[in-house]
């Protein structure tokens, strides 16, 4: 408590994140939060001194699932930073991990996580890892069973590349883009604007970026159909980080409304809670979704807001290339401070004393 | 235009590829060409200095196929150079990439090149690509559709790793390898030796070859089936690329007569253009054509002459194990020159002024 | 000779192995291999310099097969040397291999090893090579056809990260990690004891942690079902090896009376010679012998003996989480010397004269 007292006292307090892991952007204050945002934009303009904090050091990027942004952004950053990286793909090349307890192992699952993590952290200085949800049990993926291993049996600090229900690297950079577009988040609203997909798809994304503004005091307005309304602990969650944080969140189902005067529409597909497991039902409710994609009509009624998207998008299922082609988008930007805001990152991890 | 008369007059006039694309050897006049295998001949006898031009640099290489030396050889390059490397394969653990324009993405690729290459642009300092050809109708891959989408959508310098119709580093390596063997290239006459092969092949390497023969200026004869001349718009680049290079370029259907005193035979297999998309068809064809393997006959009539192959190469099909094992190939010492070629192409490209 | 004497004489006479390939723990003297097996705990203790042997090199390791500690522990340990590393995949992303000799390549083998091979040497400055056996034909594998043509075909050196019969970078951290144990070698005695799993494994760490044991001077009891006494072949080089380190070797079927008294029980699966190439006949067999797994009433006849393991490992069909997971396992340190046996492996190999 009283290292808590000096540390909000400082002008640069992110030990906090020193030798730990960075799981979710709610691991971390608003204050934090924002001030590692700062430090990002700073960063990016070359008004803050990068270094080498990281020679000598590797890290190990585990991948259960594809990846071009957050491998290369990761990899290039830690290299940047004087560090050297190595990518595992699980699954091809690596041994398939089990992490369920107690099973009797003889199946396909050639090792098991309690082994595997522990080794990989005795190799490395900090380990990445990206697993997507099973899709199958909303509650097993609520429990996050395989960052949690991670988290639970490395004793080197974890940073989540996405998992089930968090992409707080993402979140980061989502932050900076807004921050960057807008000059500050206190009385700007973002949308977070269900859209359409021929894929039932993850939380994590929005989960993040739904936290991440709710902490740094950005107005958030969910714009979803009904049977997209994410689940009631999300929605608690959320609400808790927005108290915090001082911003405010509503639920909508009419997307124009919505857009009206919005800094930000933040489009995002997800999963139906209602149809967890269910994909192929699901799919039948979204077959009168597809006017669920951004648009022009959509941008205009913003009047001046921008267009963000974490990346791969589906052209013309979730946005028209007229407006992902336009100017109103800040896609690329968005992309781009991946690399900015995981140096930062990286930097605060490992940096030493600020 | 001032510019290029100093450039000429100067002894190290690489700038032209600073900053620039590497997308084929006739992007080059062919005295920038034939200047720069010089440099790598130097560069590998310890004649020129290499030093660490890549220092702080980041290439990124995007693999669409398989490979080994260009995969090993560049990467290698690369980090001798003192930059770093990260490479990506397409759809093993990266998304799949749509490169059409204006579809609806509800099918099963994930992310559009449009939004791929600025992002990988944004991260690297210079991109490597290699996408073959679809090998499905050939005024599509004549367009070379993805090579394109790469040189238009990165605004940092893009370097072909093989396309549709090209593999400059391999041509350069090529050339190298027969200045090194004869000591330059005038008078000097290189057979392009069609072979045999289980598959309908592109014609990247031996476009690339002969293109590369024609600038520096080699006599250049195509031996192949009259099936498998290559299409007219390639005869006639060859032509002018030729004229410029000051050689003299010939088409036969009689492999021996070719071989009769040349100083390369160069094996290479390529589809026929008028079985294109119909590999199934062409396989009947080849089954005549099975004489169309390089041995110790057709070397015997070079009278001292080299055999030469981009690698990997088909034994006993393409080529008789006695060729490749004898005296006479030095396909190794051509596989081994991609390591060199590339380091001096890289040093030029990122070197600076010389 | 003279050589060696004077080498023995010095104390850090490890200049037997530079410059020379790895291919088993019996390229080495018993007293090169404890020397060695010293080096490696002295520079985990930090007692011994490690410095940058490798600055400027690149080891190119080539995997035929999944890995995880072998890919991850090399890697990092020749990056942590200063070296630069580059890692194929066989058969993903890279071509595949055909490695018999005077066959007519029309088939799905891409590239000849006669190629591959003497290729990446001239891009390399050594190569790691993982290649299991095929597990059909007993004495196709006791020839190490894929290891022995990376040795014969390159011109750099080569160490072997698993092949048919040796896995001997696995068996200098088992070395290291009993002598960390228990203080040093003599007059301990370590029961290899087979075990069953789901699959025919291959015999290559079984066979390497014997000879290595026996080279050291490890009593070793080979604990195993009757038809699964290793081969005749394997046991008399076994055998030589104990004569040339005065160990003892005994092979028994009684797993508990094994267990009696010993220092060790380092479990293992490994195939039947007698079903060799016929698996699913060998399944017949296996199912009654379920109760080779290793729990703590074998663990309790030791009398504070430790588990090893070389991982991955098959929880509750090789051995119990209770054994795995309590205090008797020492499979953690054993998977982390991997990265110090190697570094040490590596700075004797390429440190120059010491």
């Amino acid at each position: 408590m009283a290292s808590m007292t000096v540390k909000q006292a400082r002008p640069l307090p992110y030990t906090s994140l020193a030798g730990r892991s960075f799981l979710k952007t709610s691991d971390l204050t608003p204050a934090e939060l924002t001030r590692l945002v700062d430090l990002a934009i700073a960063q990016k303009q070359g008004r803050a001194l990068v270094g080498k904090p990281l020679a000598g050091k590797t890290g190990v990027l585990v991948f259960f699932n594809p990846s071009l942004r957050t491998r290369l952004s990761m990899s290039i950053a830690i290299e940047q930073l004087g560090g050297h990286v190595q990518v595992l793909d699980v699954g091809s090349g690596v041994w398939n991990l089990e992490h369920r307890q107690g099973v009797v192992m003889n199946g396909d699952k050639t090792e098991h996580v309690r082994e595997a993590i522990p080794v990989i952290a005795s190799y490395a200085d900090f380990i990445g890892v990206r697993c997507f949800p099973g899709l199958k049990d909303l509650s097993d993926d609520m429990q996050e069973p395989m960052l949690s291993a991670f988290a639970t049996l490395s004793n080197k600090p974890v940073i989540n590349l996405e998992s089930s229900l968090h992409h707080p690297c993402q979140a980061l950079a989502d932050m900076m883009t807004v921050k960057e577009a807008f000059g500050g988040f206190k009385g700007k609203r973002v949308v977070l604007a269900w859209a359409n997909h021929p894929k039932s798809l993850p939380m994590a994304v929005p989960n993040s970026f739904a936290t991440a503004a709710a902490q740094c005091g950005l107005d958030l307005t969910i714009a979803c159909p009904p049977e997209y309304v994410p689940p009631a602990p999300i929605m608690q969650s959320l609400h808790a980080q927005a108290a915090l944080g001082g911003s405010r969140i509503d639920v909508t189902h009419d997307l124009k409304a919505a857009a009206d005067g919005a800094q930000v529409i933040y489009a995002k597909s997800w999963g139906s809670p209602q149809f967890y497991g269910a994909p192929e039902r699901e799919q039948e409710l979204r077959k009168n979704l597809t006017h669920w994609c951004i648009d022009d009509e959509i941008m205009r009624r913003t009047r001046g807001g921008a267009f963000m998207h974490c990346l791969p998008v589906r052209r013309n299922v979730v946005v028209t290339d007229s407006v992902l082609d336009g100017a109103s988008s800040i896609v690329l930007q968005q992309a781009e401070n991946r690399l900015h805001a995981q140096k930062a990152l990286l930097s605060v991890m490992f940096g030493g004393k600020r």
